[in-house]
């Protein structure tokens, strides 16, 4: 008998959502709105309203469906505890259990950037590896580790928290996680932009910065891509310190590769050759030359991870 | 039938062995001299002959015998490949199918540091955790890293190498390993000493250490129990670093433990009691509070951690 299962993303404004055969292809994705009034308590029922919907709609039994995996934006543990999603209105609770309860099919939680690491190891820029790191730059620093073809969540759910490496003690301004220089203050769209602000404050080199009231992340890259100096200034400051970040990293794990995903790896050289003379610069020489790639799956890298993940639980 | 297997600890001076039953009961151990003339290349032949002596004297057949696992000084790829162990004089050759050839056995080989995690993590401080780091503080700072029971090798052989990570920028020595500013020239006792020759030479402070020409790491140890202001400067400084670096490892992987074991371990809560301040000041605080353990087995971690990894392989 074909085997479906479903891969989820639960993000803050729409829940992702995807029908894969268990080879990994997909067969149709959609989306629906992500209710989070009430502690988001609408969010397990929409998704199996949805759920039902389809597997009517695609004449699917229970029993041809081998589960729904579901990314969180939150820390899970290994058992498919949440541990809370501010995003979600969500507190702590056994999601995979809510869902299992509500859908009568087998469930399987992870953390969001976790799974779409997974996502990219199964059909994405990651395919030729079993080892991998991603991480993935927006308006924070997000990543997920894959040993051995899959997730390492941590008991506690924390693990792939690279954004919050402590990467400096000279920084002021507290991360959103309660500490201060933490990786995600210096390397993400925010850490880039704020970079870029003190420089234009403290230095009086023209910029085209200078004109852009409210400029971007994405303004810092275009202007460093025409050679903008405070722009390539802020650019080396920020890609130095994931590069450092991303050399820790290499001597801990010595991935087989690290793939770049997010808003900001749009950039592409102006940032992946920045990172890899910074990687090779510092990490044990064992390590040097690991390939670090740009992800190819884009937001549809959770709901393949999350596909792969609750197949991966039939597995064993 | 109850089967046995060999664990083999490759040092540059002895070789460690000992002989198991399947469930991890050590049921003899014993040494012999390392060879490391023309090459090393009477190693591996010294070790069948010792294997086929004890195997004898017990009255052994090969099929009782489920294979020999091996920790070597040096990086050995997830295929069993030797990338080089200067202290044994070996160039890079597959260590596994050489002593395979010559004993008839099954031999399954990784570096030593990461054989003696998982040596800690069965039998050892860590066997109630699956998921750990160890971190070794001798000469050197070495690391293993432990994940669902199993090492991370890296298709290099350089996961783990965590003396290696990048930790300053402003250190002028180079470290073993060609690059400079790595964890182990602060965190070693090495890095220690060094430490404290550098503070008595650049203050006047009183201190004991003046008084021991050619003092150790123990020394320093010793006089930081007693309070000296110098020597507890330098553990401080060392005892940073090692956090600081732990607090970047837990970001990544959220291990359930550490372990910390080498010579400068044994001094005990001096050490301990900094280090799990300084990473739980620093970690994400979702992983604060991680255990931070003394390893137990002392230099028999890596004959237990070499036979569990040939008793893995077998799972397979």
């Amino acid at each position: 008998m074909e085997m479906f299962c479903f891969g989820i993303d639960i993000g803050g404004t729409t829940v992702k959502m995807g029908l894969f055969r268990q080879c990994g292809e997909l067969l149709r994705k959609w989306e629906i709105p992500t209710r989070t009034q009430n502690h988001g308590q609408a969010i397990l029922t929409d998704i199996r309203d949805s759920v039902q919907a389809v597997m009517k709609e695609e004449g699917l039994a229970a029993e041809q469906v081998a589960g729904i995996g579901m990314g969180v934006p939150g820390p899970v543990t290994q058992d498919g505890t949440v541990l809370g999603c501010v995003n979600l209105g969500w507190g702590q609770f056994q999601v995979e259990q809510a869902l299992q309860e509500l859908t009568g099919l087998p469930v399987c939680a992870g953390n969001d950037a976790n799974v779409a690491a997974l996502g990219e190891q199964w059909k994405g820029a990651g395919s030729d590896y079993k080892n991998l790191v991603m991480v993935t730059l927006g308006t924070g620093v997000g990543g997920g580790i894959i040993i051995d073809g899959r997730i390492v969540a941590g008991p506690k759910g924390a693990a792939g928290e690279i954004g919050h490496m402590p990467m400096f003690t000279d920084e002021a301004r507290a991360c959103s996680c309660g500490n201060t220089g933490c990786l995600e203050q210096s390397a993400s769209a925010t850490g880039l932009v704020s970079h870029a602000r003190r420089m234009l404050e403290q230095q009086d080199t023209p910029s085209k910065l200078r004109d852009i009231p409210q400029f971007t992340a994405k303004d810092v890259c275009d202007c460093a891509g025409q050679g903008d100096a405070v722009a390539l200034a802020a650019l080396d400051l920020a890609t130095r310190t994931l590069g450092t970040a991303m050399a820790y990293i290499g001597c801990v794990l010595n991935p087989e590769a690290f793939l770049i995903g997010g808003g900001m790896s749009r950039a592409g050289e102006l940032i992946f050759s920045r990172v890899k003379k910074v990687y090779d610069e510092l990490v044990f020489p064992g390590c040097k030359g690991t390939p670090i790639l740009p992800a190819k799956l884009g937001n549809d890298a959770g709901i393949y991870g999350a596909a792969r993940m609750v197949l991966q639980r039939g597995e064993h």
